[in-house]
């Protein structure tokens, strides 16, 4: 197919959109972004394509939404599944497309929606300030149990590829769950900076904050991070820092 | 391949192994089970498989977990894509796995992972108990506002497949789509029998509730839900049943 890939999400921050951007630029593939339109231009662009069906396509809840020729999915995991396949970044061995997808959404699931959970723990529809004391509560929890969890099974994957030893989650074969677990990373630190330090001093996590540091130093991603492409954090967003929520523990 | 279809997860509850069993159910596929061990021998052999790694497979993070021969892969709609393929559950057109997984992704954030939180919006490792307060504001605002945005998005669905008409999320295609949003709906009312019972009877959903009694009635879904094979929702799964919790609005 030599129709366009097209990424249809809101404008203004990373987002979760963000994950199949990265993937892009790794591979130096052209696509349009709804990111260049004006703020209600890109939420129109959503609004039409989650509800547009036709061509087999069903309607769809929330964006992102990625668009190639008549086919138009959702959800940032398929999206990141589609676009690995196509890219050749799902992996080299039979069957690698599900130990990637598997890790990425591991990735997904704790260090994306997690870290979002901890502003918005009651309602999404509810302002943070309404939920400001369940969000310190949650936060506190999340540092000092889950925070190191994640970490720690992050480190023992990188750690057990004995198979094929390499910097990389599938050891010596470069993935997309790697550009998903270093964007991931990367908001959570922007999300809770002092916590994330205190992770990176302990010493324990040396390989998941070298993985971070390997992609960023990847030609085509630290192109892009250093282009207008690349949007910053902003207090709402999936990762938001709110000083009180980022506790450091004793 | 011709190895066994091999389900590792713990016992005693439906959970999100659940999905997996239906799609092996609807299909008629022969596959093992841990729920037929004792509850600490199932426990051994999750911690067992998410560690194990070797050809080719990396450590997971959490259950359940799948193993087709020599590949063990983890993540619900993971093992669900993996399956839905093989067992002739993916669509009938180019591109449809991705739709369907999109589908499947959207029922099990919205209709699974939320309903989750409900009873545990501070903290996993928190018993109910110490996060009841929160638990019943986060329900209130779930049941006011997310279940009809929900049920709402569903009955969109299943009303605009104009191209081909049918009961399906797919139109006349039945997918592993549907036996997921069956799964959650199921789930949700027994969490909230009342709000769901409520929804059931303004109408609006109507063709979402069709779907639920469509998916109960199909021969081999009604054989294994009549069957012992199908566990009985406790609270500590997924979907609780806390009264408290199960408000109806005005």
């Amino acid at each position: 197919m030599t129709a366009p890939y097209e990424l249809i999400y809101y404008t203004g921050v990373p987002g979760r959109g963000e994950h199949v951007r990265l993937l892009l630029e790794e591979a130096g593939a052209a696509y349009k972004d709804t990111q260049f339109l004006s703020f209600d231009e890109a939420r129109e662009s959503v609004t039409h394509w989650l509800g547009a069906g036709g061509h087999g396509n069903p309607r769809y809840f929330a964006p992102p939404l990625f668009k190639h020729g008549d086919l138009v999915i959702s959800q940032t995991p398929n999206i990141l599944l589609y676009l690995g396949s196509k890219l050749g970044l799902a992996g080299a061995q039979a069957d690698d497309v599900y130990r990637v997808n598997a890790l990425a959404l591991t990735a997904l699931d704790g260090v994306s929606n997690e870290v979002h959970d901890s502003h918005h723990p009651i309602a999404v529809m509810l302002p943070y300030e309404e939920q400001k004391e369940e969000s310190r509560r949650r936060s506190q929890y999340w540092i000092q149990n889950r925070l190191p969890s994640h970490l720690e099974y992050w480190q023992k994957v990188l750690e057990s590829d004995k198979d094929s030893p390499g910097p990389w989650l599938l050891g010596g074969t470069f993935t997309y769950a790697d550009l998903v677990l270093f964007q991931c990373l990367d908001g959570t630190f922007y999300a809770f900076p002092k916590a994330m330090e205190q992770a990176r001093e302990s010493g324990k996590y040396d390989r998941v904050f070298q993985l971070w540091e390997d992609v960023k130093a990847r030609p085509n991603i630290a192109a892009y991070l250093a282009s207008d492409r690349r949007q910053k954090y902003q207090d709402w967003g999936i990762y938001r820092h709110y000083p009180d929520n980022d506790i450091v523990s004793e």
